[in-house]
């Protein structure tokens, strides 16, 4: 700990959370950054209260790693991307909590995962972790594609495949379906045999069936026909998803997310040579997101002051 | 009501619980129909209490039928099919319940609805309702097949044909899939417009797809392609059950349940032309599967009796 922040200057805080963990940063007004933190599950779909747990768990690291105490939360001007709040209700709840922030501007984690792939700048980004969606900004229009959950959407990402790969598993057993080497990898990782893998999955989250990707990618490389049929049906959507993202000539696309490394390879060869290394993880899109949103206020004030005058 | 039982006779009753209701008919020994009765859900994956509940409900009123009454439940033998009791703790739990009856002997809808549609003979059956799954018993040995549940299994189900009608629409929605008629029906079936969807379902049992099935034919009828593709890969599933469940050589196989009629002309011909229409229901089955565990109780008493002596 070299820096300690200036009582006075404004702080901020970048919130990246998603279905499996929620990310926090700590950064001084030009950009340095103070501290960090990684906490649990920050997505209201599964829980607003345990989304607010995760969000200031993973603050008061920060604030800790930033040589502050839990009562700075109040000089934290925080940008906050989560999943889940495109949907009116959720975005409601979680806008209506009474945070312990200066201020809190809340969008989606697509939009803080864009702004953070392209250092603040617009253009297009596709998550594929624990879910999947796609996401443009280009000339202040937006495009929201996917993210539309485990049971409904979410083709291609790390609980899709890993779910997918459970029914290759079953139908395996039942003989309706090749025998495939995720039958032994899956009941390992597991640990349990036959059906009973049913009753063991059946209430999980989506984040239980994403640790089950690797395996699948692992069972590819063997050559497994039932894991490679997965994989190519995953790369088919998220193709589909980038081409429709290309449409909108964003400057650059990032893929991101636990999944989006290991798919890359499997996707259409004209979508996969236009991906962009993302530049700054989706925290730092959070921070973005709040000074734009404090210049936008600002320059709406400035405006209406110029009108009176 | 012409017949009143004899105060010492035996009476049976039949209960065949699935995902979506749960039928109860009272017979004499002789199978004279005395009473029946229709009430709730009755899977014991959504909840033990609710399916007692259920069972129990519809065992009252078909006691009324008889011109019985509730405590006439002693009287009972009974047989009772349910979904979800191939799950080895589901069985048990339902077993160990302290049941009002005679006599309880449990099994699954699989192997009452068997014994139902051969009038108590060997044979094999496919379900797809609410659910999918089939079951075949020929010479002593039985085959299970699907039954897997909503989210990893029962392809071809009236859930499953709803899920993916769903997605196709979310799909449509995000210009990733074709345009569907399925858009306007399901709107209008559930009350709500695009993204609310998925926040009126998400949490919605497997019945409350399976009520989407038949918008799905309707669409199918109108030639819309996604419909077409839903019904196709439905199909696909259900006749591959149909072929394994063949080579164990059944006398009959039958298909029941909800969407069976239904899907009956997408399969395969050489699979469609040798379904045989069921002869009786499903709790008329549980009423032969109980008769049958009777006689086989007093065939091994018998046997020890003469070992014995």
């Amino acid at each position: 700990m070299a820096f300690l922040p200036d009582s006075v200057e404004d702080l901020y805080l970048g919130i990246d959370g998603g279905g499996s963990k929620c990310r926090a940063v700590i950064t001084s007004e030009d950009g340095r950054v103070l501290g960090e933190g990684l906490s649990g599950p920050a997505n209201p779909c599964f829980g607003v209260e345990r989304t607010i747990t995760s969000i200031l768990d993973a603050t008061e690291q920060a604030l800790a790693g930033a040589g502050l105490t839990p009562e700075d939360k109040g000089r934290l001007i925080a940008g906050v991307g989560l999943a889940g709040v495109n949907l009116p209700h959720l975005f409601t709840a979680v806008n209506e909590w009474r945070h312990p922030f200066l201020r809190m501007y809340l969008t989606t984690d697509l939009h803080t995962a864009c702004l953070g792939a392209h250092e603040g700048k617009e253009g297009a980004v596709i998550i594929v972790g624990t879910g999947s969606c796609g996401f443009s900004s280009v000339n202040g229009k937006t495009l929201n594609l996917g993210g539309h959950g485990f049971l409904m959407g979410d083709q291609g990402s790390g609980g899709w495949i890993g779910l997918q790969a459970i029914r290759a598993v079953l139908l395996a057993a039942d003989g309706l379906g090749p025998q495939t080497v995720l039958s032994g990898l899956i009941e390992e990782l597991l640990g349990c045999k036959g059906l009973s893998m049913i009753e063991k999955m059946v209430d999980a989250p989506s984040r239980s069936y994403a640790k089950i990707a690797p395996l699948v990618f692992a069972a590819a490389e063997q050559e497994d026909s039932a894991a490679i049929e997965i994989l190519k049906t995953a790369a088919l959507y998220i193709s589909a998803l980038a081409q429709k993202l290309l449409k909108t000539k964003p400057q650059r696309l990032s893929m991101i997310g636990g999944v989006s490394m290991r798919l890359l390879p499997w996707l259409d060869a004209t979508v996969a040579e236009q991906v962009r290394d993302p530049l700054e993880q989706p925290e730092f899109g959070a921070i973005y997101f709040a000074k734009q949103q404090i210049q936008d206020q600002q320059a709406v004030q400035k405006n209406q002051h110029e009108t009176a005058s």
